[in-house]
């Protein structure tokens, strides 16, 4: 069986392209009363020009995501309540405008404000009923694949597990390379490793088939020239590096940096950009050349990652960081093969942790 | 202002995926009296053992296309009168099994069904005006790109030019590298070229940016792999080619041997492929290296191109061969900038064709 890969319907690519979002939500607009909610990452709440770009109309609502931490499922119930008490309809549209942790905001939001109950009850795989409301993904930061990808990683009280199902996805894209221009040069390696890092995964996995890996091919290859050549249009390739390898997650699964990232993010609440870049560092026995070439770019953009993050860690916390890795058995099996829980031991996973 | 590209919004890929159509229709079989329109190319009227796979059910017309000539207008009305003639309910879907043609021929039929008047009335830019019927892609050649573009190419009585528009796109591709398995190596190689000679065109034009370059590129390096090196999953790659290939027109166009290529099908009958590849060998001057390129995948797969197919023409052939090329005006904007009507006179390309 091979899944029907649900795809975002509707994406714009440009230089300004951000400057079409009023003409692309007026056709959401019906009546007079309808409202879309935009959803913006904190770092813009100060920017005055950006706000002013924009498109309010009405009684939408623009809210200001705290994005110091990473998305937590009490904190997409707390915007789905904060929406309702605004107004007693849905709105129009929910528009996601940042990087990951926002747009992983708007598709939890968009979800839950159709489906009942909490986030945390929806934290796995299509356990969604209803779907959500339309919703757009404007992506300031590339990396992550958000902006095309079936899932909404969100850490709950248990545990740190993505809302995966065929409603998560946006329903359009707007992808404009200027909105990458103030990204912190840190930040930019970070979440432009996410996507390097989960091309090698699924490059190398034992699910990929050739959809999967012309997509991640691709997406590696624009890393690679984006950050040792910085070629003059960087941003618009990194934008694409991101679409390419979340696209490249069709058929393939990430695997084992991602696993023990998850459990990093956790325990330790380290972002997920550097949580990929901190336990990759470490993994050259699964991933010896992505490993090489990824300590080519560190070096060429003089990243020092942190280090002994986990040493000085108590027990039981580093037991609940080898729970949450081992939650996530597709990516290990993606990895590792059917047998991975011969090689994949807790002792095996505490000591790779050991080593960050 | 940037196009808000509208993308097939499901794919199903993989080896025997062909298997799981069924399952994908049951959805759209919502009562006791719905049927399905299949449309197939008509090399499998005869093929019992794949007639036996397509999942026919309760009232579904399989209607056999003709593709000895290439997709007209008055083709696809004749094929919506005979669905509305065998009943007074529209189809659940029109599926099209085939190359380029067919599935053209699948697009054409579902938009017909629901918009009024001919085929031919519709044959331009954003003309259509209500959705088609539901409609799914099912390649069984791979390089046109049909099952991903916005366009239906058709021959009408005056011209042939597409029906392009958001509604032409499919709903559905289901992408089955094992059904490329039969296609005669000749045939293969022309369609093949189709996906090689728009990507040299879209790569080289000057509407090109970095979205439809990232698709062009991929889909260039696998037709290079597929043609010269023939890998053992080369009609994987070649489907993926001929999906990339398609959606790198997003954000460009074809150039200079598609225009000249529809004048040689409209006065020659020439199909596509072929009338591409003779084009193309006759386009040194404006596109040197994949010209070099082309003609190395030619000497390897032993091809000999049809010559002197212009030669003996009468002039009022010729003529109308240089007005079909020239309404194309997107075309040659895209190869050759914005005063391309001092460059690509009606003498020029009467001196083109006299070299086919």
């Amino acid at each position: 069986m091979f899944r029907n890969f649900k795809i975002v319907s509707n994406v714009i690519f440009g230089r300004g392209c951000f400057n079409q979002l009023d003409d692309i939500l007026a056709s959401r607009r019906t009546g007079d009363d309808t409202f879309v909610v935009f959803l913006a990452d904190h770092v813009f709440r100060e920017n005055e020009p950006f706000k002013a770009r924009i498109p309010v109309r009405g009684r939408d609502m623009v809210i200001f995501v705290n994005t110091d931490d990473e998305p937590k499922t009490a904190g997409v119930d707390a915007l789905v309540a904060q929406i309702r008490a605004a107004c007693d309809r849905l709105p129009a549209g929910v528009i996601g405008i940042g990087g990951g942790s926002t747009m992983d905001m708007a598709k939890a939001v968009a979800l839950l404000l159709t489906n009942p109950g909490s986030a945390a009850d929806y934290q796995g795989w299509d356990l969604i009923r209803h779907p959500a409301v339309w919703h757009a993904g404007i992506p300031t930061l590339s990396g992550t694949g958000a902006e095309v990808s079936r899932t909404t990683v969100l850490t709950g009280p248990e545990k740190k597990l993505g809302i995966n199902s065929d409603y998560t996805l946006f329903d359009q894209m707007v992808l404009d390379p200027e909105l990458l221009a103030g990204v912190p040069p840190e930040q930019r390696f970070y979440t432009g490793m996410d996507c390097y890092i989960h091309c090698v995964e699924s490059l190398t996995g034992t699910y990929l088939n050739t959809f999967s890996q012309s997509y991640g091919e691709k997406a590696m290859e624009l890393c690679l020239e984006v950050f040792l050549e910085a070629p003059p249009d960087s941003d618009d390739k990194l934008m694409m590096a991101s679409y390419f390898g979340g696209m490249s997650i069709a058929y393939s699964q990430v695997g084992v940096c991602h696993a023990l990232s998850y459990g990093l993010a956790f325990v330790l609440g380290l972002h997920h950009g550097i949580g990929n870049c901190v336990a990759f560092d470490c993994l050259e026995e699964f991933y010896p050349e992505g490993v090489r070439e990824f300590r080519q770019m560190m070096n060429e953009h003089h990243i020092e990652l942190p280090r002994n993050l986990v040493s000085s860690l108590e027990d039981h916390q580093l037991e609940k960081m080898t729970d949450v890795a081992l939650v996530l058995e597709p990516l290990w099996e993606n990895a590792l093969g059917k047998d991975w829980k011969t090689i994949m031991t807790r002792d095996k996973i505490r000591e790779l942790y050991q080593r960050m």
